[in-house]
């Protein structure tokens, strides 16, 4: 189910200056966010175009969460945040996406919600691909373990 | 598993300044929140005290997010919302709590986070007496058809 006139459907910008995919799973895809003031931000956006938790099928949605488990698990063993904060907002963007932020006692928004009106913080490109590709490969290790 | 130093484990202050029991269900409690600007907020709070959706056993984590997802359908079908947000924060209170928060295009924070810094909007005590209970008998029906 595809709505064209969505990013997360159509993967056409502002997609990739956003966010760039780390994994597509069964019902998910994780992308990993590029502003990371946050550090290990992702977002987890589901399969397919639907706006509310209850519309999709009961058993997609705990698949659905099952996939945001594995990759709250990954980043929090690969960057140890003091907590995670786990968000499905979709206002303006609303395709079921979940922003997985990372947060830090001595980092940005601790003890308030994260913001996207903060100064973002790049990596370079090389960090990027380290980043994401050692994501990749834990998330595909928790995967193969919980099988 | 309880924490005496937890508000949703104990009950104690300020749970009840914050917000009221709607409901208990079999893996979480319903609140209505207190602060009413946008009308129809709730908290699900699950049943013990956890900090990160995967420390949950599985089986029974999706039987938390089913337990949402109702609660998600009647706040929906209540108070019409545009969009629902839902955010598991938890940095000051990390006892595992999901902010079910109605949005809408005409009411405050759209298009961003909701704020807890905003002035709050209470309601009269015979407001709040009936949404809630209308809202736990809207729950349980919906609980009912499930079965």
């Amino acid at each position: 189910m595809r709505n064209e006139n969505c990013f997360y459907c159509s993967g056409k910008k502002p997609l990739s200056d956003l966010m760039t995919e780390v994994i597509q799973l069964n019902f998910s895809t994780v992308y990993f966010f590029l502003d990371q003031k946050n550090p290990g931000r992702c977002v987890i956006a589901y399969k397919d175009h639907y706006r509310e938790l209850y519309e999709i099928q009961e058993a997609d949605c705990c698949e659905y969460i099952k996939e945001v488990r594995i990759v709250a698990r990954a980043v929090s063993e690969l960057y140890t945040p003091d907590k995670l904060n786990y968000a499905i907002y979709g206002d303006g963007v609303p395709h079921l996406h979940l922003h997985l932020v990372p947060k830090y006692k001595d980092g940005v928004s601790w003890g308030g919600p994260f913001s996207d009106k903060l100064p973002v913080v790049h990596l370079s490109d090389e960090d990027y691909i380290s980043q994401i590709e050692q994501l990749r490969r834990h998330i595909s290790k928790i995967m193969e373990v919980n099988k």
